[in-house]
């Protein structure tokens, strides 16, 4: 891996090739590749412990969602790209119509790059409350509850530990965690959501790694959505080099100055308001049966 | 009460002598006040089931620092605010050396006058993570955490109910909750600091009333900091017309109307910045031995 | 008028009718309604010298759009929102298509309730640079600039001053002037467009009264465009009591303390993002021929 | 220069000293180093056409105050940092005590490295129009209004040309013109400030550069003051090899995309809000006479 730093698993693959013979198989991983709705979705399956070492990811299932297509703004692409990610989520998450959520904002609100989670969570439609005050109205909607982790900085508190505590309180039966990421590439930035049914550990893309939000932490099946918002700096130095013929380096080689600034677009306030916004709707699409992209406006203004 | 809103004690009692024959004593309150550093403190006890009665609020103590003052802007000022707010906080939270705390910020981020409760716990410093990690330089800190409960309509969960999760994992010592609240005179809004060991009930202040956070639920003493910043409709237009000599009217004679907007200054985001800084420096001054005002813009910076 | 504060024609015409006997007949001021796209407008003509006198807005004419009907939520509404003052704006406005205008976005951008005009030049497409040097492309559009003027106790300048200054350089055939109004009643609030040929004195909602922005001060005609965002805390009062059958008293005599804050909904931070948004997209409709609401999203992007 | 993109005068010197023989020296070109009130501050003087050549900066003198020791945190350091910054500006300005000056922010405030400009005017006393009309108390101030520019992409109008029109109005004696920079080293974002009497081209840091504000264009002297906020990802990438000893590389040599990313700190939004109090402040030291710290805050708030 080389250090170079990333939290996408295409990434994470695209590494051990460029490492590899071309001919040299990786063993333990699969990989494949479709074109749904316009947008062309890969997924790559970590399936033993030999895949997990080669690319450095937990065992399970890492969608990526490329959202390029989006950008291009067609006529209808903004509902297009919430329903292709919903499909998505529905098929990871995979679970009962009476089954409960919670959406977990990860990350610091205070850095913008990083606010995606909380972003996220406030275009979440939160109906646990409605669907037990005044199920009349409300009984057909899937209890859905959303809360903001904070981060280790500014609590105290671990953020796995904190949501823990809070999801034995409300016993959800699914967690669908929502965090920004660290890519190799510029390309990637704010172009690529990755959806994976292993967890996430908070603080990949900004901050520093924590204890993980996983099936075996938290008791409950863990959906991680992330997208990437920013490079690290040396990260991208080794890439910029190797794309100019410069030859190999470790990301290492460029010391410590190089991890401690972040390189991101610089439209990144437009791109977390908009990318916190179909990530919410998908989730609502992805949670809520016969939903429409209307009622999702109307419930949440 | 005649329905007039407020979540002040000394307002609450005002309103009682308002009603009452002058000569009347009000049973079960007692009331003192005092001058400390230039501010202007006042006291109110609520004794027993009596005065409960009589002004609608626990007994407990209700202590109520005046910021007039402050505002006038002499120079140290700003200091010397800090300090007269950590002297009450310490006197009513009475803890050891050895205890720890949690701050909460109630309230909606989202909604400008609520946003006091989550920028006071930015303004908070924060240790439990580093008197554990880090003994050798913060060892000799209190530990506090800090956690913004959110609002019932973006989460889905109590205040209360999440705070408590939270809690029973963290284990603070005490509780301290901040949170916007109402007054009833326009004359009081961002000028007066409440700080009560009979807890809070979140949503005082704008949203709806909530489960409380008191000793009785938490399990461990609450301390809980307001500032009203806020005034209902209703309760202005009728304490107007009392002003101006129109006779006195219950709030309810204005209707539903009156009781969906809230009255606030032109200037309240200015208000909330600096009032949210003045009770996080506060609560830090009262919880860490010996720190300096300087100590804590190094801290927090 | 009993200094009861409005900015809005139709409820300047009300206040007369409140006070006049009813049979009397308001003279220089016509008066119609008609239902358009599912929205009420109604328009006010103040035709001569009496008609200025009795409602004390100058000679010109009043659109209202009335946005109730959005607020309900149908599907499409904010687009059949967007295109009814769209036209409005349009009849008002009635320029050549080569004809270039300046669209100015009036109010404090750090007082959330006065933000409206600022926010909503960041939804207008700009397009005055983009017509000159890429003609290739943009020949096409009519050339729009946006200026954000500030408020004098910021900029030390007056707005119409400042405007002026800039009109003068950039020579735009037409000014629009966006600014947040005061409504005497909280039914209107957020719930109201008025749009003029009269053109506008800044601060109208929340600051103090300036020189006027119009015809004969920029020597081009000011369409203005305003939205209610706040009530004055006197006229609220005097309006709780008439509706409570409390009688009939002046704002004024509620004193000085009654005009120091401001009535506004509890959700003004929403509110001012989306009506800044329905502003934005409805001048740009006006503005461009034959563009589509998708158009407008790609291009802001 | 090898296209390494750098806004400050000490880079530039330094990157000609890098590509020079050790032993040639740099004609054109004076510099010096002292040491007041315990800041480094480095002067450079580029005095002819042969060194405007040399490093790429128009004659004119340029001075850096290393704010590293600020960061250090003692006790005062910000009133220290305020007074060293003022003394330059004040130096460099030269001004009388009945001239007026306006200050300009330039730069995009929707992007957080590129809204320092914005938010440091919002940091100085403005007194224009209290000079003018109560003269009684503003009397002894001098007169100085402020204006931000916008962006050519969200107004349609150069901020040169913007800025001139309402200069020409206004009729200040000098502009202080604000703006963020990019800087070639990460080691110096958000450490250094540099005060020129050259003028300044907008959009150097974050946008694309435009029409100069300088004394040629807008008729009075223009002092220029900017922090750098971002690194360009190229000229980093380069650099990074450069430190690592990888050999020297021309940043074009990274392509486009290296050129459409910025690299800045991971704590930009509370650099941003520190930086520019700090320069607000030393505005309003450098302008006013005889003022303390604490009349700033007291006019401010």
């Amino acid at each position: 891996m080389q250090n170079k730093r990333t939290d996408l698993a295409v990434e994470a693959r695209e590494i051990w090739q460029e490492g590899a013979e071309k001919t040299t198989q990786l063993k333990g991983v699969e990989a494949d590749e479709e074109k749904v709705n316009g947008f062309t979705i890969e997924t790559v399956r970590v399936i033993n412990k030999e895949g997990e070492e080669s690319i450095g990811k937990p065992i399970g299932t890492y969608i990526t969602v490329n959202l390029e297509e989006l950008i291009k703004k067609e006529e209808g692409a903004f509902t297009r790209g919430t329903e292709a990610i919903a499909a998505q989520l529905k098929k990871i998450m995979n679970i009962g119509k009476e089954q409960s959520v919670m959406v977990v904002g990860l990350g610091n609100s205070a850095i913008t790059p990083d606010n995606l989670g909380p972003k996220t969570i406030r275009n979440t439609m939160v109906t646990r409350h409605l669907v037990e005050k005044v199920p009349e109205y409300f009984g057909s909607f899937r209890r859905v509850s959303a809360v903001q982790s904070g981060v280790l900085g500014t609590t105290g508190i671990e953020s796995a530990e904190l949501i823990k505590a809070v999801a034995d309180e409300v016993k959800p039966d699914v967690i669908i965690a929502v965090d920004a990421l660290a890519s190799r590439k510029m390309s990637r930035v704010c172009k690529t959501v990755q959806i994976t049914d292993t967890g996430i550990v908070p603080g990949s893309g900004i901050g520093n790694r924590r204890a993980t939000l996983c099936k075996q932490t938290m008791g409950i099946p863990v959906i991680a959505m992330g997208v990437p918002t920013v490079v690290d700096a040396a990260t991208l130095a080794a890439d910029l080099m190797e794309t100019a013929g410069m030859g190999e380096k470790s990301p290492d080689a460029f010391g410590k100055s190089g991890r401690e600034m972040i390189v991101t677009p610089k439209e990144i306030d437009v791109y977390i308001e908009d990318i916190s916004k179909l990530l919410g709707y998908a989730i609502n699409l992805a949670l809520h049966e016969g939903l429409t992209q209307n009622d999702v406006t109307m419930f949440l203004s």
